[in-house]
């Protein structure tokens, strides 16, 4: 599937039916992922255009590597696959939103817990663990 | 508030209690904001410190506009006030979650919807209104 490039005109992109995902300069587009169940949000990731593509054509998420600059099909070593409920686009196309049933433990942070946000950050600029 | 610069130490960015935020090379953090009642994503955003050291101080959301290249407290202009429940920040500290809730008529978008994702992506590459 190859993305059309986003329209000049921003009532198009607000308003028009066409998917027209808009990214950076290095070719991402922000994805934040949301388990569907209960509407926790797991983790904040990024897709490139073979990633989307894959995703929309198998219903499982695939991300893109920042780190390793590679495909990245979540849960590949892990076992945690995202199966995806429901993509959404933002208004101006350059983010999305994945509503996801997480498989295997279901914890998406490769530190062992269930959603990457895990701390709370207080106003004196501490953390603490939630 | 000062931030300190992230830790090479990844144990210490994944488990420490200091909240070292990592900008990207435009200064800039990626921000995903949650009705806290609900859960339901309004937007995604950015924040630079200054907006982030605002934000901690007031308890009151600012973001910076990368279209205006300024300093946005969200609602100044709306009525749409996002007053700071909780704010998380993910593993490896370059992203932040924040839960608030919604002030004025509760519509974070600016095309006068709840929420910025409004549209589903169909398989197919098209979109939907949900």
């Amino acid at each position: 599937m190859p993305f059309a490039p986003p329209s000049a005109d921003k009532h198009d992109l607000e308003e028009g039916a066409a998917f027209t995902p808009k990214f950076d300069a290095n070719g991402l587009i922000t994805c934040v992922t949301q388990e569907a169940a209960t509407g926790e949000i797991l983790m904040l990731a990024y897709m490139n255009a073979l990633a989307l593509e894959k995703t929309l054509e198998t219903g499982v998420v695939h991300y893109w590597s920042r780190s390793r600059n590679a495909l990245w099909r979540k849960g590949d070593t892990s076992g945690q696959v995202q199966e995806l409920v429901d993509m959404r686009v933002d208004c101006d196309q350059d983010a999305l939103l994945l509503r996801v049933k997480a498989g295997g433990d279901g914890k998406a942070c490769h530190t062992g817990r269930k959603s990457c946000f895990y701390r709370a950050v207080l106003p004196d600029g501490r953390l603490s663990e939630v």
